[in-house]
């Protein structure tokens, strides 16, 4: 874990920043209630660009975690779930998004102050 | 949490996105150990730069996660050590870190499949 040049310790570096990233959360939020088809998750998910939406998904999906089921019906229809991997991400991605929830306005606090500090230290 | 323009979900996100950042995991992981000086972090970490590690020492007191303390000695020591913030935050790291190392190698395996469908598929 500790030796980023070792390839185990890479794989979940990687992993950390992926699903660190705010589209990942949001997504696996967003199936953790079931599936969704693209255009759902677009509309559920406000402000994801269609391009970050395709991205996002296709990275889950090459984790394993989110599953991609296309019907050929006419227009073709493709579904997005959570994979049984995808399913066991939720509670340590939901325990993290909690703990940010909870300690935002903390955080903003410390925030201010260090800014305010530096600013004083600048002026000084 | 939904909507990322939302200045809540925008500190989330941003806050995720930090938190999934390797190096911010292996220094709160490093510094949940215990309080550390800068080259004893340097030592500790392998392959992280000074200039990352100052970085993220930076953001992570900014945040109020970290404390910095300077002993007016020579050469001045600095000591860094978690706050109580940043110790709350210890579980659900640790707990997002375990499921990594957990799933690593099905995630590998997830990668190598889907890697090998596209280069079917490609030359198909």
């Amino acid at each position: 874990m500790r030796d980023p040049s070792n390839p185990v310790c890479r794989t979940i570096s990687t992993l950390l920043s992926r699903i660190g990233d705010k589209w990942t959360v949001l997504v696996v939020t967003t199936l953790g209630e079931g599936p969704r088809r693209f255009n759902e998750l677009r509309r559920e998910i406000p402000s994801v660009s269609q391009r970050m939406l395709t991205l996002t998904l296709r990275n889950l999906e090459r984790d394993g975690l989110v599953s991609r089921t296309v019907t050929p019906s006419i227009p073709p229809r493709v579904d997005y779930a959570l994979t049984e991997l995808g399913h066991s991400l939720q509670k340590p991605i939901t325990e993290l998004a909690q703990w940010a929830l909870d300690n935002v306005g903390e955080i903003h606090a410390a925030q201010a102050r260090f800014d305010d500090e530096q600013d004083k230290a600048a002026a000084a």
